[in-house]
């Protein structure tokens, strides 16, 4: 790509397996001339040092938005409040403030207020991921195909917008505005209420008395071990959403639990006919996300079927 | 493999993703001298000969189950009972009759009375599987290093347990024998519950009015994908899973609800803590899976992250 690169610095707050994607994702394309990491912790970043994305890495704030255009929260969201008044004394006329957040109202309420004048606030979600975490679980595929969604406050220059939008689609995304109230709602239906009853079935399968650990995973096979795929990622990201988004969650939770006070009822009364009416209709949800690209055809995931060892 | 097949001839009763890769994985080791199905609808014989993997196919019970030493019940349990009845006339005496069902107890019920004398009854239940379905999902890779369980009555003779096991052992699968009330436990949590659950997640997400069904799609990669893989498994496979182990999966099901009305109410009071130990102790479940072998270890169980379609 011989064009400029989009932004001449980016400074990535954090880089676990987010912003260490973002920082893969950039250099493929070339979509910054500088990438600079803010990760204040020693261990971490010597593993951001040798995972090797990013032009520097530092442990102070100032030296890694000195000269950056495009500054990305990239941390657990209940970190955000405290570092937005840090960051805003060293932000540049121009820049774009963003974040990777998977909430987005509480994202703008915390750091909204300190965004300075003549700064663009650009929220941001990428709504990609892994169940891995950490600087070296990144890799710059990991936007290919999925939706980034942007979430500017009312009035935000069309510009700064337009210009995170060619950045995501550089990493590979597709890109959507939205109302951070209605990202708030859809997130919960398609990602939090999920994850929230994964780690709900991992934990009351650990806690049985009648049937041991053991056995959980012996026969994990049939349907549990990819609830555990879920419930094995990040625990304070995930902790710091439900914190977060609580009214989405509480009100998606209420109709899943609805739902399946319904089908729970229909196992007790034998009902036969309303059990096969639901399996039949979510086949067809299936058949639209592999459509639409979202997911593997390949039965199982594709998960190769290598012979297991023994327990 | 030069040694003499276990079984002179295996009448597979019905030949869907089961008891095709049942026949595949025969095959593969040379396990039965000849292999018949009996698939009684002429659309789904003709789509098991295109398939190839039985040597005869059959419209008619007689000719499937003549001079059969291994009869494998592979239909949806609901099928079992008039099935055995029809059977029962045609067993030779010293045949082992089995099955592939995911409940046991009731399949003991309902198959039990009709066996006839001299003939060994050895339920067993292949714990594998995908959310595909019909004669040509099968593949002999499906049992390798996944377990099959067994089931036998008391007093069930131990050399034709013995066969049946070096049978699975060649299919692949590590083999657990297993008292059968036992076994409809450990598969509701493992296996059950989390397919219902699945299902009413999906169901939930489809039924929404502020959510749309494209949004869903759209966002499906942040964590709704996965339970759509499950929730598209056969409905007629697990209408009659529900119907037959209606106790285990209440009394799952129960606890499954007591716990996340806990998680609810840590959300709903912004328990950090509660979350944060939960999310943690969950991951160490996932790691015992990889580590016993029943999961890959890969990031999103090793999905190539491939750019999708627009929709």
């Amino acid at each position: 790509m011989s064009a400029q690169p989009i932004f001449k610095k980016i400074a990535l707050i954090g880089a676990g397996l987010i912003g260490s994607s973002i920082a893969h994702a950039a250099r493929r394309r070339q979509l910054a001339g500088h990438i600079a990491a803010y990760i204040p912790r020693p261990e971490t970043r010597a593993r951001a040092e040798s995972a090797g994305f990013a032009d520097s890495l530092h442990g102070e704030l100032k030296p890694a938005l000195e000269g950056a255009d495009l500054v990305v929260l990239a941390t657990p969201i209940g970190a955000y409040a405290s570092l937005a008044a840090q960051i805003a004394p060293h932000l540049a006329s121009g820049a774009i403030l963003s974040d990777v957040g998977s909430v987005k109202t509480v994202v703008i309420r915390d750091v909204g207020p300190h965004v300075p004048e003549g700064v663009h606030f650009v929220p941001a979600h990428p709504v990609a991921g892994t169940e891995q975490s950490g600087p070296e679980a990144g890799f710059a595929e990991l936007f290919d195909g999925r939706w980034c969604i942007l979430t500017p406050p009312p009035g935000t220059e069309a510009a700064a917008v337009d210009r995170l939008v060619a950045f995501w689609r550089g990493c590979g995304s597709e890109v959507e505005i939205m109302d951070p109230r209605h990202h708030d709602r859809v997130l919960a239906i398609t990602s939090h209420v999920p994850h929230l009853i994964a780690y709900n079935i991992v934990g009351t399968a650990a806690d049985l008395e009648t049937v041991t650990q053991s056995e959980v995973i012996k026969y994990s096979a049939s349907g549990f071990r990819d609830f555990t795929r879920i419930a094995a990622s990040d625990p304070t990201m995930w902790r710091d959403i439900f914190l977060n988004n609580r009214e989405a969650v509480l009100e998606m939770l209420g109709r899943f639990n609805e739902d399946l006070a319904a089908l729970q009822r229909a196992v007790r009364w034998g009902d036969g006919d309303a059990l096969f009416n639901l399996f039949t209709r979510t086949r067809a949800i299936r058949r639209s996300i592999i459509e639409a690209g979202q997911d593997t055809a390949a039965p199982n995931f594709g998960r190769s079927a290598k012979p297991g060892k023994k327990d």
